[in-house]
C-alpha cells in the first residue's frame, strides 16, 4: 500500500524518489463529473508499468484513491466546465529511503493525486505541427513507461510557439516516433500505420484504444516505422495526434507543408460513451 | 533569482516541474565544515548545465544558497563525523507552471537545498563491480548534464547487491560508458583512457578535474571509447570509479575477474587540498 498524498496539502515529502530521480510514473485522466475516460485502462497501465520498475501497487488500492480524488475534487471542477470535464493526475513514486539511486528494499511508494481544470479543445479542422530539433531516445527497458524522466519532452515543447499546436520527435534513424504529448497514427492506401510501441517514450491510453477499435472495425493496422516521406508523401491521407484527454487531432499543417485532413476518427472516439 | 526551499521546511511545492517531469538538475557536494571540495566546479557545472536546459540562475545567487546552507547545516553534521565531512545537495528545478511539458515564459526557478551525512568510505584496496544490464540510452543535447532524469541509473543500481560497490553501464554497441554515479578512468600502456563527455549521461566533477590534473602532470590523458576488451584484456593496468563525494575508487574484481589495483590515483585526489 502507498502514502497518499494530496497535492494541495504540500504533495510529496522532500525526500521522496521521485523528486530526486523522476523513480516514478503518472497518469493523466480526463474526467467528466465522477466518472473517468478510459479509467481502467489509466489504472491498468500503472499498475503493470509499476511493475516493471519495480515499484509495488495494487489496483484495488488506485481505485479507492481515484474515489477519494473524485469526492475530494469533483464539485469543485465539474462546476467550472459545461460538460463536466477535469483532469485528474496520480503520480506514483518509489517513495523515500535507499543510498543515492540505490532504492533499498522495503521502501513504502508514495501517490500523489491532484486536480486541474480541462485543457481547451484543439480545432477540428486541423492543428499545425512541426518536427522538433529534439532527438527521442528510448532505453528499451523503459519504452512506452509515462515515467517522471519527461526531460526530452519538455526540452521539445519548449520548441512549441504560436499557432502550433504539437512537434513531433525522430528516432536517432529519422524516422517520426512521437509528439511530445500524444502518439501518431497515419491515414494511408495500406491501412492505418503507427509507430511500433517498443520504440515509443510513452505508449498512450487512446493509442492502444484506437488500434484496437480500428481491428475491431475491420480496418488494417500496422505498426511500422514511420519515415517523414511516409507523412508528407502523396500517400499520406492524414496524420492523427493521438492523446487520452484531447482525444484524435488532425494535422492539418505539418512544417508549414498542407496535409490531406480525415476527420474520421473524431468520430470513433466519444468520450462520454467511454466513461467508467 | 529562484525561491529558496529548504528540504527540511517540505522542499519543493507539489506542482513543481521537477516533481511532475524531471525538469531541473541537482549538484552533491562533498564538505569538510563551512567548506565544499571542488565547490566552484560544482557551482559552474550547476550554472553552465542549467543555462542548457534554459533555466536561468546566477552564480552569487547560488554561492548564497551555499553560505546559507552552511549557516544551516554545518555545525549539526559535522559534529557527527571526526573529519567534520557531510553532503549538501542542490536541486535546482524550472520551477512551477507552463502547460503540461511545455514551460511557458517567465517561471521562476526553485532550489531545494538539503544536507545528509558522508557515506562511508569504500576499502582502498579495490571495491567489486559487475555489467549492468540496463543500457544507458544518452540523449545528445543532455549529455554529461546532472539533470533529474536519473531512472535507468536507479534501475541499475538495483543490480548492486551483497558486496558489490558499484554496476557499470553500457550503451548499444555495447561499449562501458560509466557507473551508476560514477565516471571510468582506465590505466593502459598508451596512458590514461576514458570515455569521452559528450558520451556520458553524468559528466562528473572529479573526472574533470583528474583528466586536467594527469594532464599537468604530464601524463597521456585519452578521451575515447572503452570497451569490456581494454579493461579485462592484458593491456589494463587498472580501472577506477570516479565520484566527486566517495573520491577515486580502484576495481579489485569486476564481473567475477580480478583486475590489477594500482593506488597511484588515490594519492593524487586529497579532498582536503581541494576546498573552497
Amino acid at each position: 500500500m502507498f502514502n497518499l498524498c494530496w497535492a494541495d496539502e504540500g504533495g510529496l515529502p522532500a525526500g521522496d524518489r521521485g523528486v530526486a530521480y523522476g523513480d516514478g510514473l503518472f497518469e493523466t485522466i480526463s474526467m467528466r463529473g465522477n466518472r473517468g475516460v478510459l479509467l481502467a485502462r489509466h489504472l491498468d497501465r500503472m499498475v503493470r508499468d509499476a511493475g516493471r520498475l519495480g515499484i509495488p501497487v495494487a489496483l484495488t488500492d488506485l481505485r479507492k484513491a481515484c474515489t477519494a480524488a473524485v469526492n475530494r475534487y469533483a464539485d469543485r471542477y465539474t462546476s467550472q466546465q459545461a460538460d463536466g470535464s477535469w483532469v485528474l493526475k496520480l503520480t506514483l513514486t518509489r517513495g523515500e529511503g535507499g543510498r543515492g539511486y540505490q532504492p533499498g528494499l522495503g521502501i513504502r511508494p508514495n501517490l500523489m493525486v491532484s486536480a486541474s481544470a480541462m485543457p481547451s479543445t484543439p480545432v477540428a479542422s486541423g492543428v499545425a505541427a512541426d518536427f522538433s530539433r529534439v532527438p527521442l531516445t528510448v532505453n528499451p527497458l523503459l519504452a512506452g513507461i509515462k515515467s517522471l524522466n519527461r526531460l526530452e519532452q519538455v526540452m521539445a515543447a519548449r520548441e512549441i510557439e504560436g499557432n502550433l499546436f504539437e512537434v513531433i520527435m525522430s528516432d536517432s534513424a529519422g524516422n517520426l516516433v512521437e509528439g511530445t504529448r500524444t502518439n501518431l497514427l497515419l491515414k494511408t492506401p495500406e491501412g492505418w500505420v503507427t509507430p511500433p510501441a517498443k520504440s515509443l517514450a510513452v505508449a498512450g491510453i487512446l493509442r492502444q484504444w484506437m488500434l484496437e477499435r480500428l481491428r475491431a472495425r475491420g480496418e488494417v493496422v500496422v505498426e511500422r516505422t514511420v519515415s517523414i516521406a511516409d507523412v508528407m508523401g502523396p500517400h499520406s491521407l492524414g496524420l492523427f495526434l493521438l492523446n487520452s484527454v484531447i482525444g484524435a487531432v488532425p494535422v492539418g499543417v505539418l512544417a508549414g507543408q498542407d496535409l490531406p485532413v480525415d476527420d474520421g476518427l473524431a468520430t470513433i472516439f466519444n468520450p462520454f460513451e467511454l466513461l467508467e
